[in-house]
């Protein structure tokens, strides 16, 4: 399918908000050494597609929240996503040199800085949303520390690394994909969900129609990039193509084939999209999005 | 000075408490792959001094707070300075195979796993500031969540390593060594103190106090640690002796002499206690704290 132009636009304009919020967090971290400045807003400011802050933005929006809480949260979730990034990149993790197109940030600074500016983006999150002013509750405030700490964590983002650092070389099966990618990728997109919804006051109801989407687009978003990792080429990328498969990392096309891969990455968007139904409020922006990471090229 | 045994006692008090509520965490968290559970523990639980959690628990002590927010505190503090430890320990940082006599989690392990176990040590601390059970009002949770990162962030721990990683080799004076330590290992001290103080409600006058308190001993127990580097030998310190020297790196006695050094830090230690005086509550334990930092012999 083609996205509308409105949906392209309010993705640009979401962009343009979110890096208007990740300055305004830099700006607040007020960071003493100018290095690790340059190193923190290098791997934050890098053109990323702000996934994740579209979704806390979007899902804030079917809860009639567009205020400044809504920046923060998509500002911390951001930081954490870039983070982790930064920390995948090093030469004992992924060792990747590229990112986006540009040096990764080990490479442009150097390894020790990565891992440091790594560490200062995590930390910063935690601290623009206990901090930054806005018309948060204390409840609210919490809430989004936890989520987003549940989200990147040891239960979290982080287990999911460490699942995949042990699953490389190995047979697995379905299940076990799916619950690395649960960690690895999931959380995190849940967590934005979850988030954008907590900078209002959902009932449950809402939160468990929102966690049927967020799960289904969070795994709908791994397939697709697994399919990409094959059928796109690294100029569209940003990245190295086929670099999965030269790792010999386990991935969706290589356990259902590649068209058995695309039909569950529309099955996933099916039931993203009939969770959405259920809710009142404009989920416009949540439905386009799950239609993008499905139809995405790069 | 000889400590009392009555301190002693304290101290060992304190760090099984310490443990316990360590376990505690790392429970809590629900860790979701063995390799990083195991990681994450053999990080947190390995015989430290637990400094920092007894400047929790003493500042808590001397505002009446004893209950289980102090645990809570004293843990979060501790994971944030392990994890600094295992990240400091990478080949890219410090690169050290050896920590209080035992191998680092990087070479007990792998690197790969000691970035990962730093990164969720440092998360899984904000998650139980915000989720774990205890008499804790909202406010409170939020200003530890403030505090820590604060200390531990882009204007405290992490650009205290990112100055230090710029000074190696470099001609340094004391305005910028200070400067240095304030953020590296000042600002989690003094972070420390301020999250015993808000266990309760402190007041204005109170944390003024005990801010001039936790930034003399932060900079006394740096200053100290440069004189064991000279003075101690490697299996009392139980990291390599000499470390310093051997690396260039600035430090108190290369730039005050050895006396110079000590003479500063028994100031530091004057300072110290001056500010206790002027607090009501039970100070002794910060008292004996004052004393034990500058008394140490690693």
């Amino acid at each position: 399918m083609t996205l509308p132009a409105t949906f392209n636009q309010q993705l640009l304009a979401s962009q343009k908000r979110c890096e208007y919020a990740l300055n305004s967090a830099l700006k607040h971290l007020n960071i003493s050494d100018p290095y690790l400045a340059d190193a923190m807003a290098y791997s934050l400011l890098n053109g990323g597609k702000r996934v994740r802050p579209f979704l806390v933005q979007a899902t804030a929006q079917a809860m009639g929240i567009v205020d400044a809480r809504v920046d923060i949260a998509m500002a911390a979730v951001e930081m954490v996503h870039c983070y982790s990034l930064v920390h995948d990149d090093l030469p004992a993790m992924d060792d990747d040199a590229l990112r986006r197109g540009q040096p990764t940030c080990h490479i442009k600074f150097n390894e020790a800085t990565a891992i440091l500016a790594g560490d200062a983006l995590l930390t910063g999150a935690f601290e623009i949303l206990a901090d930054m002013s806005a018309d948060f509750s204390m409840a609210q405030r919490l809430k989004l520390v936890s989520l987003l700490s549940q989200g990147s964590g040891a239960s979290g983002m982080v287990a999911g690394q460490a699942i995949d650092l042990a699953s490389v070389g190995k047979e697995v099966d379905l299940a076990h994909l799916e619950r690395m990618h649960g960690h690895k990728t999931g959380a995190l997109i849940r967590m934005s969900v979850l988030m954008g919804a907590h900078c209002g006051q959902p009932d449950e109801a809402t939160l468990a129609q929102l966690t049927v989407y967020a799960n289904a687009i969070g795994l709908a978003f791994q397939v697709q990039d697994d399919i990409l990792d094959i059928e796109s080429d690294t100029a569209t990328l940003g990245k190295q193509q086929g670099a999965d498969m030269a790792l010999n990392k386990p991935t969706y096309p290589s356990l259902l084939g590649l068209t058995g891969a695309k039909e569950k990455a529309k099955q996933l968007q099916q039931l993203a999209l009939g969770a959405l139904k259920n809710l009142a409020g404009d989920t416009s922006a949540l439905e386009y999005l799950a239609d993008y990471i499905i139809t995405r090229d790069h």
